[in-house]
């Protein structure tokens, strides 16, 4: 994971994080622990908690205090994809809900409740009143977005302000506050962690653009899933609102549906790629990736900045 | 409604209340707010509102600081009442449909959650850390609760202990809380608001007893659902448990599971009520009472002093 390899200097701290994780989810309820360790195996990036830490390097860094912001907002993450699941899970299931699966849903629901009420515990570890109201308002922003996330689903009349809100609230928000709260965590000055909020905020503008680009480009193999899952799903992303700029291509699109069969589906991934939609969309992310590289610019010189700037480079230009 | 005659001194407070529990759910997305508003306007009780309210008025209270907290206790409940409905699969609660039957399950899930980050933007109001810690606490104690629920249900092996337990993070800590926070946002000593957390966690667990009762006592009218329903779902509690001391009764009840009939059940009930499981269960009630009363006699005379006594009291009586 090329990721890795430009926070070397970080590894002992991450592999404190990842401990740490492991312990924060343990619960008296045996059903719970197994079900949220089960998550945490799974893996995942640790994008957040890496940006913590980083933002962290610009002030006072300590690990055993930055540590609970770091696995506070890895907590949140993965919540909201249970809670994600649990959402995805009922479709799929849709007609057929066997008690199993009814009994899978309920410790999914309680699950990502439970991660959210450790992460709030370790924040508050932070003692700042104002770290917990800017995670407060955090999680409003994340719950608007899903629930504007579903309203929109199949909604082809949304048009591009509609999509960048949504992506702001479902990704690049929380992005924002891993470097805003590793800063403050650190304490740094105001100015600085405004900036840092500035540079994730964008960075997760970028990161998720090219994850919707992603879900047309991409093979079934990297992407666990069919290339165009999005758009079936009903999700309405940059690409797809670029493409149905052309009235023809336009005219295809909005037929889709969850029952649409798959060569339809195909056709259409054809139609996006070959309407520029793509390649617009690239460019609007490297926008957004420009913003970021232009606000770092203006931070203090250490090697977190460094680090940060070859991140976001890797993020505009990851192909997977 | 007898409880509202008790506190009528606070009326314009809990109309301020009231006032802020509705711009608080106030969203953006239509969708959140109408399903948030929807659930306020069910009613309730308010009850954890009127306990911060009280345990407020043994410091320096100030309605527009405290009605932060009596706000965001109230949203917990609420909250967690709309996940229930999720799992328990609910049409109706309150009489009126729930927000997972007018909306459907994945609208309920995300209020849910909605309900639960507005109520930290409340909390975090409180410039208090400590106070922020220990709602945060409390989540993880109610998530383990209803996991445990879950885990418990038709579980006919479990003991008297597990029933407490349970109880405690259902029901008594949001009480105890309520008190403890109230007091906390109004600048009291450690040994005051640590009284008043003892006390609401007493009256909560004789609450929570008396309601387990009334599912057996009460008439279909007054539960808004057949008696004995708690039991047909697979909540054991402690008149069952007191049944399941008679050998005899046990073989029936632990017999019962959701397709079980209607005509059972009347029969399972009737052999409760006369086993003496339900006068055992009010005296263990009345022993919870009576230590929230010893307590209270320990706290400076004042006029909610004696309203949290007379509250407890009907909460100890209360038919319905």
């Amino acid at each position: 994971m090329k990721f890795k390899m430009m926070y070397s200097f970080l590894n002992s701290d991450i592999k404190n994080i990842e401990q740490t994780l492991e312990e924060t989810v343990h619960a008296e309820s045996p059903l719970l622990h197994q079900a949220s360790l089960h998550l945490l195996k799974a893996g995942g990036k640790r994008i957040r908690p890496v940006f913590v830490l980083l933002a962290g390097k610009f002030g006072t860094y300590d690990i055993n205090i930055i540590k609970n912001v770091a696995v506070s907002l890895e907590l949140i993450h993965m919540a909201s994809l249970v809670h994600d699941d649990v959402i995805d899970d009922a479709e799929l299931r849709r007609g057929k809900p066997t008690i199993k699966a009814k009994w899978d849903n309920r410790i999914a629901m309680y699950t990502g409740d439970y991660l959210f009420a450790r992460s709030l515990e370790l924040i508050t570890k932070i003692e700042k009143p104002f770290a917990h109201q800017i995670l407060a308002d955090t999680l409003v922003e994340l719950c608007i977005g899903e629930i504007e996330q579903i309203k929109d689903k199949y909604n082809f009349e949304q048009n591009i302000r509609n999509y960048f809100r949504r992506i702001k609230r479902k990704t690049a928000i929380l992005i924002a506050v891993s470097c805003q709260l590793g800063a403050i965590a650190a304490d740094v000055d105001d100015e600085i962690h405004q900036k840092l909020y500035r540079f994730g905020y964008y960075v997760g503008m970028s990161y998720q653009i090219i994850d919707d680009v992603l879900d047309f480009t991409g093979t079934e193999k990297e992407l666990g899933k069919p290339a165009g899952d999005d758009l079936h799903q009903g999700n309405i992303t940059l690409p797809v609102l670029f493409a149905m700029e052309d009235a023809e291509i336009r005219k295809e699109i909005v037929k889709v549906r969850e029952n649409t069969e798959r060569a339809e589906i195909e056709k259409i991934i054809s139609l996006i790629k070959g309407s520029g939609a793509i390649e617009k969309s690239l460019t609007v992310s490297d926008n957004y990736l420009n913003k970021a590289l232009k606000i770092l610019n203006d931070l203090p010189q250490n090697r977190a900045k460094k680090t940060l700037n070859d991140i976001a480079k890797v993020i505009g230009k990851r192909s997977f």
